[in-house]
């Protein structure tokens, strides 16, 4: 049998950037040249970063995808790897770019991937699958492809397939399998979600089995704007056999040399159909030498535990949002609770204690816990710690205006908010909010109060993860010989807004062992009033909780973005209208 | 030829009252029949309000749907009314509805219509052709219909059809053709844009020529978060007259006795197809009498001026916003500037001048003027006026932190918006912001400062056409005999954010004369730097222009819902990653 030494470039591309990202294209190449790499794979949409939304419709943003993808080619060559089969994710369209609102969709933009080779492109192929759920609207953006790309690389056929390719029976998978395919390469940009690796393993055997093929699957990493890529690259043979798997959130070279069946003499009818697709074959001449020396293995990397696996996706999605947007800093405001502990602890590993600034902006109510829990994580972590009081500019407004009640707690909220987005537009820092997903659903925010900011990195963790996170970040650090960064009394002490004396938020809020739940249940699985009942929970709670889900849409519409973790984050997951008289309890 | 008595009810229901939609039904069908109707037609997802989103996702809702719709049916008969056919929008599931994010999609959600008749449902139609672009995402709710039905009603074939069928060729309006028949029932929910009107009569004009049919065409009005609808029901013979058209903007009951073919008769294969979609048909038996007395005749508006259908889109879309989510009034700050006061003219003659409140918010760089022109606004509306100095405020922040700059500028945009919640949280008002289009697009807004608001009724509007708005309005004032609402000082003055001594929007920004060509170019029509360029701009201004546009994406991401009036609002028409290195000039 043919052995093909397999590259997989489980790296982080930017959306838009072009020229860096083809830059990622040849810097990875040389080395996965110099490991004696024969055939290598990039993910999805490499080229322009995925996903690129509506700049799929700026025929401009088309063309230089085009053109970047040309010159790649010949930069390749010119680099002396002409000889390496490349295959990179990007950005075509059949003729002039589908547009927008064009009831008569004419020929259209393509999310593509070529193989290139020799300074030109040997083969080409459209994604056939296309998600149109969740965070996806590749239905808005491409026509889908209706072809199987197969190359003989190395005596091998080999298949091109793209992401969602993988997720959706039929189409190429199915087709490789008659169309005699030995090796399928499917590249992805495949966002994180708690526990997906779970689901992709046994995923891609099932379609290794269906296509009688190995599947080499590579993704990228990186944070992009709500997504975070989680890379979990692999090589499973058609018996199911786990070959070699990449770690999570982290760029990678996976190198492995694969034994693979030798391509079939095939009779060439004219219209080759597998499946429904159109076959369009093509070979690749020279591969670069079979490498001497021993055997490459990747290696199967071992499964963290999932608070591991959320705080490595929250640490990248952060880090990539500031970086990737040229932030110099972040700024927060630190109440010594749980949640700004979470946020603070995640910026400092994102960005280390000089990029982080942390303020406490304390009121009249606010107990001295609070300033000296504050403190103490400014002092186990490093960061930059202010303290700004309010109190004077929250007095000038009830001196100067009629206010009352809520309206001064949220009064209060809102001077911290005015605070910290003058420190941001005077020392250029990039303001972080740390309202978790229970908050946000239930909306126990004040809206332009706390909820200001740029980027929350806990938008999608429940209050219940907060703590579970906060635990294991601390333990981690004590395993690892460091000093656990979240005081003990920030994650013990009940949660409090501090906006009004002795307030907890258990005076307005079900405990958040009760209201996660049927959160969980509502949002995520998207369960109605019945159903939550039925799983257990006091009718009238559930009632409670609903309506004040329902009504807190349109704090949630004007919310800082925030890394997905869970199936269901708010953003793009979950489309509600505020404008919504359905009650589940109608 | 047979005579048809047809009522469309361009009418106004609510996204989720299912119970108050279907009331509407009832009273309007009950209207029909007393002005003699013999068949009814309601718009598109009548009974559940649209679009609802993902509220499509939950079974609670599609089972509330369905039961809603049998009670209707049965309601309808109960009123008297059982022999009156009456087409009604309706959200179905083939079974269990499609869940979000099942790779393998089983029976799903349809947009559906039902002719409803003796208290049953004599017909069921599945939309055929959805819409998967600008502000739609039908691809993620529903499955498509492959059905043609033909209802004989009357001696005449009747296909029932859905908005998007109308606007994408082939499908039922290819399929009317080859199955005989002679009226095609085409329901909406068509969201406004300027000048739509303009393009539905020809597309209503060429699709009953390809139906070889009568196209009855009837649209909700209404305003739903972003979208306004707008009515403009119409009546068109196969040789293209118009027979009957609706005003826009209002509630309407359009009756029409239209003259039509007599069904033929067919030998009925057992499984007709035509054009691809298999026809499904029935039979209506009973209908009203023949009405006697004059014939009924629906009427052709006569098209109003841009300005004056602008105007009423924008004070519907407020309207409703603010009064289907049951805000008792609105506030607004009043800079005596033409922004907010075409704003505060819109919610006047949207909701009268009790439930109107603005403020003056004046600081130490506030000209006279702008006091004068806000407090002179306030007495020619009738809107009730109140002062709330910031400056002790201002200055309590300045003592109290190192700020300067652009920081001090912000900073008091900031404290205006505070003191607008407070007052919102204090007395129950909904806040409204005031940033035009032109302002959206280029940032130039204080994020948590003037952008502070739950709904922005002119975010759509370019600064150029609010200009001709404030004229249209108060020359449309005159014309009627009434005060001109606006100041001619507020129209006539160089625009300023007055945040620092003599500031002049023309310091930042070019001439909006200048600016707003290019952002159309840009924002709406998603020219490239060598379109915009080729257009004839100033290369230089191009550049700067684009390079504010890309970078306030991360203000736009957080900012107010408001109407949407051109073929591209930021909102869901404009779906732009905030992370993103791609510059028009790279």
């Amino acid at each position: 049998m043919p052995t093909l030494r397999l590259a997989l470039c489980q790296v982080n591309p930017t959306v838009g950037d072009l020229a860096g990202n083809a830059g990622l294209v040849r810097s990875w190449s040389r080395q996965a040249a110099e490991s004696g790499a024969q055939l290598v794979a990039f993910p999805e949409m490499m080229l322009t970063g995925y996903p690129v939304e509506d700049l799929v419709f700026r025929r401009s943003f088309v063309a230089a995808s085009r053109a970047a993808l040309e010159r790649l080619a010949a930069d390749l060559a010119s680099d002396g790897l002409g000889e390496l089969p490349v295959l990179v994710g990007y950005l075509d369209a059949d003729g002039p770019p589908q547009v927008s609102g064009d009831a008569e969709p004419g020929r259209g933009a393509r999310n593509a991937a070529a193989l290139l080779h020799h300074g030109g492109i040997a083969a080409t192929y459209f994604k056939h699958h296309l998600p149109n759920y969740g965070v996806f609207d590749e239905d808005r953006y491409f026509v889908p492809g209706d072809m199987l790309t197969v190359v003989r690389v190395g005596g091998v056929d080999v298949a091109l397939t793209i992401c969602e390719d993988l997720w959706q029976a039929g189409g190429p998978f199915a087709a490789a399998r008659q169309a005699g395919v030995g090796l399928v390469l499917n590249i992805n940009g495949s966002p994180y979600e708690l526990n997906k690796d779970d689901i992709r393993l046994p995923l891609v055997r099932r379609r290794a089995a269906e296509a009688g093929a190995t599947i080499a699957y590579v993704n990228m990493i990186g944070g992009q704007d709500e997504l975070v890529f989680e890379g979990d690259s692999m090589i499973v043979t058609a018996d199911g056999t786990l070959l070699a798997r990449a770690p999570q959130f982290v760029e990678h070279l996976l190198v492995h040399d694969v034994e693979l069946p030798a391509a079939q003499e095939r009779p060439g009818p004219d219209h080759e159909l597998a499946d429904g697709l159109r076959v369009v074959r093509a070979e690749v001449g020279e591969l670069p030498p079979a490498p001497t020396g021993p055997a490459a293995t990747g290696g199967v990397i071992e499964p963290v535990a999932d608070e591991a696996e959320v705080w490595q996706a929250l640490v990248l999605g952060l880090r990539d949002y500031v970086n990737k947007n040229r932030f110099p800093s972040v700024v927060l405001g630190l109440s010594g609770g749980i949640d700004s502990a979470v946020v603070a602890a995640l910026s400092v590993d994102a960005l280390g204690p000089d990029r982080v600034v942390g303020v406490s902006l304390p009121s009249q109510h606010s107990s001295e816990h609070s300033r000296e829990d504050a403190a103490e994580l400014a002092k186990r972590t490093g960061l930059d710690y202010r303290t700004e009081p309010i109190q004077p500019m929250v007095d000038t407004f009830l001196a100067n205006m009629s206010l009352s009640g809520v309206t001064v707690e949220n009064l209060q909220a809102r001077v911290r908010g005015v605070v910290l987005m003058a420190l941001s537009n005077q020392e250029g820092h990039l303001v972080l909010t740390t309202g978790n997903k229970s908050e946000l659903a239930v909306g126990y925010s004040t809206l332009y109060g706390d909820s200001v900011g740029g980027f929350n990195p806990v938008k999608d963790v429940w209050k219940t993860l907060i703590w579970r996170l906060a635990k294991w970040r601390n333990a981690d650090a004590t395993r690892r010989g460091e000093t656990p960064p979240i005081p003990e009394n920030s994650i013990g002490k009940p949660p409090s807004a501090e906006l009004s004396p002795g307030q907890l938020d258990s005076d307005t809020l079900p405990d958040y062992d009760v209201l996660d739940p049927i959160l969980i249940g509502y949002v995520d699985g998207d369960l109605g009033r019945d159903g939550l009942v039925g799983s257990g929970h006091d009718p009238a709670v559930v009632d409670r909780v609903l309506r004040m889900v329902d009504t807190a849409e349109y704090k949630r519409r004007q919310s800082a973005p925030g890394t997905k973790i869970s199936m269901k984050a708010f953003g793009r997951d979950r489309r509600l209208p505020i404008t919504n008289r359905w009650r589940e309890d109608s």
